[in-house]
């Protein structure tokens, strides 16, 4: 193999290079197979390979894939915006167009600070969110993220926000009811706005499910309604993080759905475009941008490729995809299944602690006894290894370590294509079981030699 | 129209919907054709569809769209680092891909911060930028940027990194020389990096032409290769930012070429691929990949989207179609032919005080006095008026206003797509003229009416 230019997740190690795939299963050149049991990054949601897309991709550029926000609209965004619009919950009918996940956090945060100035109420600019939470890499976005891994170097340059720590209903106080936690976590968010004091605050930050720090964490119900309460009492936004949430991945058409609040922003990324072009958006309620558009007129945000006509007609096709395949029904369904047996392999395995997840969201969490939960520390790379494993025999996996705090945590996360059928699914968790057993062997051997 | 559900620049103004483009030219949905005298957001460079281009797409979307990098590379993307490696001066032969301009300068700081914390000098974590700059919207871009009018509605939540002046030859004192002005503003770095205290500074960053806050302002000679004496001398890198003069834009490969000078590092966007898809990287030296290679190994950067194969396939037929048609020596042709055209137009028009620019990266600057350089009041809207204007008569003309510390400054930016002919740009100046005279014919009436 030639030396190669590209950085690379883990610098001079040789990956393999992917060569083509279709539905759940992707190909490397040397040929293995291997089950996309992650979405990629919980991004692939309608599979690879899919013709409809190719096509709408194609017909679009030769049309123009670019055309400047400031200049023209185009009928492929218009329709994309009703479309999403059409899906989202109450009056959340406005879409700013990004890039990544990343700028649709800071966008939807630039929104709700800008939303409080044209109000005359400029000091309310300070966010809230979690630990345990993952809203982006660019600095205004890693400051409102509580992945202690991910912000560890640059914690200098962070914004230092005030954040409460989520529901984590496997971990809660022993005894305590889900109804008497759900309560004291959400009250945690009054504690904070009146700490920092509620005229400085702009907005509350939280992923319906968490994803990347905790490996699918599913709250409470109530929590989220409580939530809800709290930022209307104190004229405070609440900002959904739909990035992994979001276009049908938790079985709803967005993760805050289940429990049916509404909120002023949602952030979108990943499904909206299922890896077929880099596509996000953040979405703002009716009463936002009419005080927007009232006051200044002018939103101080967006990017080169805001709006663009080639990326909007790839994700309006994947989102015409996932209605005509009834894909946001298939997950709920597909994941109930893929979550019991995610429960049968933890009910077996000394290893997990606790198989989780809503929809295709799924999570497994290792930990050393499953007995008092104690995790294992993260330098013995439990998950990293379970990973590498199911790479080995082609199911891929996507981590979700250090969500204690960055010295410990191990979960991984099972997020496949929303179309996976209930054969792929037994196929997946064979793979999964193989490795997570192989892993086991492993760490017995290593026990018995310290 | 139905209404829109689309947050658009203006908010409540109705954009006229772009139906299709070929070449230089775009037509919107009622029929009318424009030129695109400034490739979209100085992103178009290839022109507008592209054959070959919708053909790579469709092509890569039938093998693989998405893998995410820490499962997989792929022959795109390789290739395309590989080709960037090729192109790039020095030893920037390194990769990250991101998905836009400020993605990239977010990931050249942390690549630049974390450069020097493997090296045990944790301490040097700040910026140096210029006044005068635009770097990206995302807080931590922002906070490098020096343009006031992004940067206002957010100086609270912004780093207040330390900013110097940038030459600015049109308004440098009367009776310097070039030469001495290159000096006297390179040795702003010196003082600043001395005040801040070297062991503090990670990076400065500077665009080699400035764009959105100058309209096309091009350093004296001399001026950068004073700026990386500088740099080595306190162990700071330097960062080009090359989102809008890289991939031949400025009649050279990147920018900086033309003083030839080796940044550490280069970010690149916009025409990497040309508005066919998202994409951008950010570049470094071999020497700065291997120390961190023998560090911890892992750069902690990164988005859902980076490498993926969909984007780099594209980027890379962009890149190839570049080549094929030699358009960065024709851009070098093509631009000094439009400069001459540009500054015949500065020559008769009263309201016109520079006409300058580097290959086909091109500025107006509009003033009330051409003697004195006296600027017009932003609240006037100059530029947004010649903007308006040109748009109306089919000529697509990019803002570059505030300049002046955010209180004056209206320049324009011309930066066609490198495919231009000269029979075309005679069409571009002739609208431009025609648009300029009109704002004049305004300016002149208004001022007799006070």
């Amino acid at each position: 193999m030639q030396r190669s230019y590209v950085i690379k997740p883990e610098l001079g190690k040789e990956y393999p290079r992917v060569s083509h795939g279709k539905g759940i299963y992707l190909y490397d050149t040397s040929g293995k197979r291997y089950i996309d049991g992650c979405s990629g990054a919980v991004t692939a949601s309608i599979g690879h390979g899919v013709e409809e897309i190719a096509e709408a991709m194609a017909e679009q550029a030769r049309k123009v894939s670019f055309a400047y926000r400031s200049h023209f609209s185009s009928e492929a965004v218009e329709e994309l915006g009703a479309k999403l619009a059409e899906w989202a919950p109450g009056e959340l009918n406005w879409s700013f167009f990004v890039n990544s996940g990343s700028e649709a956090t800071e966008t939807a945060q630039k929104i709700a600070i800008q939303y409080w100035q044209e109000q005359g109420r400029p000091s309310k600019t300070r966010m809230i969110s979690r630990w345990m939470s993952y809203h982006g890499i660019t600095m205004g976005a890693l400051s409102m993220s509580g992945h202690v891994l991910r912000r560890k170097r640059f914690v200098p340059l962070l914004a230092d926000y005030p954040a409460i720590s989520p529901p984590y209903p496997y971990r809660r106080p022993d005894g305590m009811s889900l109804e008497q936690y759900a309560r004291l976590c959400a009250d945690e968010l009054e504690t904070a706005i009146l700490r920092v004091g509620p005229e400085q605050v702009a907005a509350f930050i939280a992923e319906p499910v968490i994803g990347a720090s905790g490996g699918a964490v599913v709250p409470p119900d109530g929590y989220f309604q409580r939530i809800r309460e709290i930022c209307d009492k104190y004229d405070v936004l609440f900002i959904a993080d739909e990035v992994m949430t979001g276009v049908g991945r938790t079985g709803e058409k967005f993760g805050i759905d289940h429990w049916g609040v509404k909120p002023d922003l949602i952030t979108l990324g990943k499904g909206m475009s299922a890896g077929y072009t880099p596509m996000a958006a953040a979405m703002a309620t009716e009463k936002i941008i009419d005080t927007i558009t009232r006051g200044s007129g002018l939103i101080m945000a967006g990017h080169t490729y805001s709006a663009n006509p080639q990326s909007a007609a790839v994700s309006l096709a994947v989102l015409r995809y996932v209605e005509a395949h009834n894909l946001v029904e298939k997950a709920a369904v597909q994941g109930a299944y893929l979550l019991r047996k995610l429960r049968e392999l933890a009910d077996e395995s000394p290893l997990i602690g606790e198989a989780r997840g809503l929809g295709l969201l799924c999570g497994l969490e290792f930990v050393k006894d499953k007995r008092t939960k104690e995790p294992f520390p993260l330098s013995r790379g439990v998950a990293a290894r379970v990973i590498s494993r199911a790479f080995e025999n082609g199911l891929l996996v996507y981590p979700a370590t250090g969500g204690l705090e960055g010295v410990a945590g191990d979960s991984v996360i099972l997020s496949p294509p929303l179309t996976i059928t209930t054969e792929e699914i037994d196929e997946l968790v064979d793979l999964l079981k193989k490795s997570v057993q192989r892993v086991q062997e492993e760490m017995r051997q290593e026990m018995q030699l310290t």
